[in-house]
């Protein structure tokens, strides 16, 4: 599709390079800028310009934050020897959403993956193999693991469990089954195969 | 949801402002931008910002436009006595794609709508009238009303109608009927009762 106008086009290629966004989408978002009023689209600019450098990560647990230290480290309600390891913020948002978890979080900003060139010393692993050997700034009980089922996190999790293991800490894992609500008809394979290994008792 | 820092929440708040990005999507593509590098989303906020600055329009036909007069309206292949009105420059650009029309365009910017508070002068009505009357810069034959199948684009049409025709140009619209490919099982039934009504000559 030819655009008529190069600032045009040029807006629609950065629209194109967000996930999920083709080519229409891109050229529906850019008329829409064009019809919102000066000021408008100033503070649309200026929101994006100022994400990236204002946007500051919380020194303990590298999830995004306003401030050094996040609310939910600063916060003297949550259980400080619970510790949950999640791949990136927007686990930590799904599972503060659930409102079932009153531990706190590590953020790890990936996974292990050899492939895509993500090794060890790319991840926050170090930060919190130090943080859970010294119990500084608190000491920590149990780590749940709460990384993605992919070979990745399979390996990242692997590689976690024999560092924390030596350290005298509980290691966990999320539940793994048919999800509430789901028919059995229509569950993949491998987990109910695997719901039905890891059955427990039947609680009323 | 609750955000972890207000400049994500902010560039959240501005990518929901687009047309059919709910706040999952506009999270999605805050976070893409904040992994991308400094200069990356500087691109792309730059690119917004001069969007509405250098984007012109065509003084003739009021296309988007770099220049003061659009590579259409300042074509000599063109057939300079056909004149397609359309309500947006979306609509230039779906009929140019067809490759079937080489006459000129004339943009009007909406269509008449009351409700919305949008009147003759809201458009660019006064100019395309202007334009055929004066026969100026081109003496114009034939007017194609392409506006939208809505109660507002027929109001439009009415008025333009009862406007041009006193001016002696020929005033036409587009074909209405059953798209090609369509199942007739399919077709809704006033598109299909009306091509049963304005049926033409078979040809080969």
């Amino acid at each position: 599709m030819d655009l008529p106008s190069t600032a045009l086009q040029r807006a629609v290629d950065q629209f194109s390079r967000l996930p999920g966004v083709g080519r229409r989408s891109a050229l529906r978002y850019a008329l829409h800028l064009l019809n919102m009023s000066e000021i408008d689209v100033h503070d649309f600019s200026d929101a994006m310009m100022h994400l990236k450098s204002e946007v500051r990560h919380c020194q303990l647990c590298h999830n995004i934050s306003d401030t050094d230290i996040c609310p939910i480290c600063a916060s003297p309600k949550r259980q400080r020897g619970l510790l949950c390891v999640v791949e990136n913020v927007q686990e930590v948002m799904a599972i503060e959403n659930t409102q079932q978890y009153r531990g706190l979080y590590h953020v790890l900003g990936g996974v292990i993956s050899p492939i895509d060139g993500v090794g060890i010393h790319d991840l926050t692993i170090d930060a919190l193999i130090q943080r859970v050997a010294s119990g500084q700034p608190d000491p920590i009980d149990e780590v749940v693991l709460a990384l993605p089922t992919t070979m990745e996190g399979d390996t990242t999790n692997f590689y976690l469990n024999k560092q924390l293991a030596p350290l005298g800490v509980k290691v966990t894992t999320l539940a793994r089954g048919v999800a509430i609500g789901d028919n059995l008809e229509y569950t993949d394979e491998i987990t109910l195969g695997r719901s039905i290994l890891n059955r427990v008792p039947f609680s009323s």
